[in-house]
């Protein structure tokens, strides 16, 4: 996207001086590690209770979790896809390949995650993450086995499906509001 | 449910005495508003980081939104229909006959919510809420202006899609753990 | 619904006085049975001899069949659930609750059949109803294989098929005529 | 199909000496209408209470309806085509080359009704017959006012659907019971 | 159709003479070995570069393979079937009776292959064609194995998914341009 | 990929030196222009004469076209994201980029083309190609007055069409072969 261009074309992208102090800080925290402010960050602000418990459910998704950064980052590029989400594939596609070090790791997973170069337990982690976002009213104990299986905890299916979930309320913010993935997500990790 | 049911099958409930003192809080509080606990406290306190921005997400699409608390229950109560999610279809079935103050409201939108008797003005909100959780990537500017006609604010249409967002999340949660509905829910308000 | 709601709303609805004899003999005996008369007999009498020959099937449905009634009716609303239709959840949602003397497994088998706490034995019945309205070209010896394995005769699994294809029709007019469920059926058996 | 393959393969058809004295008769009827006998009456005559209503309501289908004779078998066969029927595709193929008097309009319905050679106004029919088999949730009254406005009257409007309906019970025992058509149902009217 | 009506009707057909020499070879050798001109071969002649690529292809297909030449119409029908074209379902239609010398045989493919009386080995063949067709991203190692089992060769599976391929192409040029089937394929091999 | 992983991995990729010349050729030709060889062309050459068929109609489609190159490629991209081809994606994505001068575009297409920053023009044609794709059998005559009314000319609208059969059919075939993009396509372009 071209500097000047808005960080979601639906609604309107409130200034960063008219925000409530805890948004200014923390967009200031997250443009300091990216080096530019990801857009989702100017574009949930316009509903600043949201943006407050948006971002902590965030947190607690990545910061207490039983799964490994790159798992996260793989589920969320893998649920993205299927959900056609442009916002989450380019943004998340970026730390895929950033956590899961490797450069074609998101393309992978963005197209179809069954033909991505990943383990059979991460195979099956994402398979979970999908028919959880497609047709959740078929997951069922045996999905769960499939699991345990291979060595995922009981908290960590439930990690599973939670960044799923967070994932498809996400996606949908994202698609109705249209933010548009900053320039830069698109060649970092490549 | 039997009184002595589990809040969910797929996860094992935490005793209410081992949960840190701001999750007993809330629940104390609910409790004490409901006259039961509902079993969504009790499944999220499996995960306390989730629940402090799983509740508190939910606090404020309530708190702070341009929407009647009667519109927020019927597009709960559309989503979770078309998700086939049993565990909110009936808790929040529940909510929907007593602020839509309507004893066969729920039953109707958990149906089909084109079968519902509402106004054209909440068709059109439900209409949104429906795509959105169905096939989102189709969710246009033009579904914004069917809702711009009949009165909504800018800021109402984002809580629409806030309300269905965080829903298809709860959704995916509430079949995951397979949360079951308190036996209370099934008669309040018919 | 209010007591002076027509009994559907897209055709009009007959006058008793004008209805042929034995139509009129056949609501008196429901309308004895229930108390009230169901609005499906109302609705089909727009059209004597499909009711004559609709309700001659129901008969033969529920009293030539190697089926519980609680069977019957289990298969109706799961296959109503999912094809979305009002006023079978809710008139069939009653005899559900009746019959199988269980005042939630109407909601349980309308949102989701897989979470609706049944034997093994109903699930597989219930799998093929749902499979049979979903995807019909798709059932094969296997789906009988896995009936036959948990007792069920030849002779039972005609009778599911049929339940299931009479209610596929059932469904289709109710939905069509916008049949209405009468205000008690919303609160009988809970 | 050979001579002496069977009317349908999941139950075992029954033997006509043993069968009831009525349904010997209408099957006799039948036989000499058509020069053989349809298989469906063998097959349906597996469950002879189910037999008399079957027939009962096709009768009613047929006998009192505001539709000609030639749409009430394209419907059938459009609806049979999207429920991939292979029994009524062929068997009422036949019926709509005879009574429409075009010995390719069954195949065009079959493939795709939206390629038939056929008037704006049967194409309208056809459209609610296949959007109430396909997604019946969504028919609603600009369904009704498309039809309206070519010159259906209400009683036809209920009996397109009336015939689409029964067509999805038949559609689901035909394929269930695996009845097959006769040969002679391939070749009539080409 | 009339013998006046025009190979197709959303392009206009060219004429005979315009064309450059090699199509109207390729079309003289057709129509001498049907003893009429299909109607793909007019239409296509609407893009002269096309039209040789196209028949290149189609030649290659029947031509260097390691199928027999009823397995290739086999696949042909069920794929037509599934994407329900018409101009294929006919033609080729035409084709599956006269090589896999079965009257019946075209019928069942066009309405739902797994109703097809054919071997084991050849629903294998078929579950790949539809699958591809049907749910492309679902194929895997496993779709392969089955395959395998029944004795196809490496080559022959890529046969099978090349014929596929090229009718998910044929299929679409067909319906884009509505060709229409000649007549005499009705009616060819019943 | 890493620089030895084959060009495909579900068929043996053929030795260089054993193709035919004219096949060699081909190959010298698109490695020296791309600086590399597109696995794509090491793929195909499993079967030579599918080989030369596939090329030549793809040749067709770029030389003899009323699209610029850059619609095609649009149209390749769309297609190729709804069918989740990650060969496709990724490889023409690399030619998007390149023939739109748009470092962004690809990623917005296989996202969801309804969230590229196109033209008016451009939605509609892609509007046609998606829908040929998705859901072929409902492409009727409105859909090319959509094209018609932005200037698009019949012949254009053919090869609208034609660019999206073909790559129904080569989505397909990379699919079943596993054909993996080379690493270089990945960046070209950004």
């Amino acid at each position: 996207m071209a500097p000047d261009e808005p960080a979601m074309t639906r609604f309107p992208v409130p200034d960063y001086e008219d925000l409530p102090a805890d948004l200014r800080e923390r967009i200031d925290e997250e443009t300091e590690r990216a080096g530019f402010t990801p857009n989702v960050f100017l574009a949930y602000a316009y509903h600043p209770a949201q943006f407050r418990a948006f971002f902590a459910y965030y947190d607690a998704l990545i910061e207490d979790t039983d799964l490994e950064r790159e798992e996260v980052e793989m589920i969320v590029v893998a649920v993205s896809g299927v959900n056609h989400c442009y916002y989450c594939n380019v943004a998340h596609g970026a730390l895929v390949r950033i956590y899961g070090d490797d450069p074609e790791l998101a393309d992978q997973l963005v197209a179809n995650y069954r033909t991505a170069e990943i383990s059979e337990r991460h195979r099956r982690m994402l398979d979970l993450a999908v028919k959880l976002t497609e047709s959740m009213e078929e997951v069922e104990e045996r999905d769960f086995e499939r699991l345990r299986d291979v060595g995922y905890s009981e908290k960590a299916i439930w990690d599973i499906g939670s960044v799923t979930a967070f994932f498809n309320l996400s996606n949908r913010m994202a698609h109705l509001a249209d933010m548009r993935p900053n320039g830069e997500f698109h060649t970092m990790g490549r």
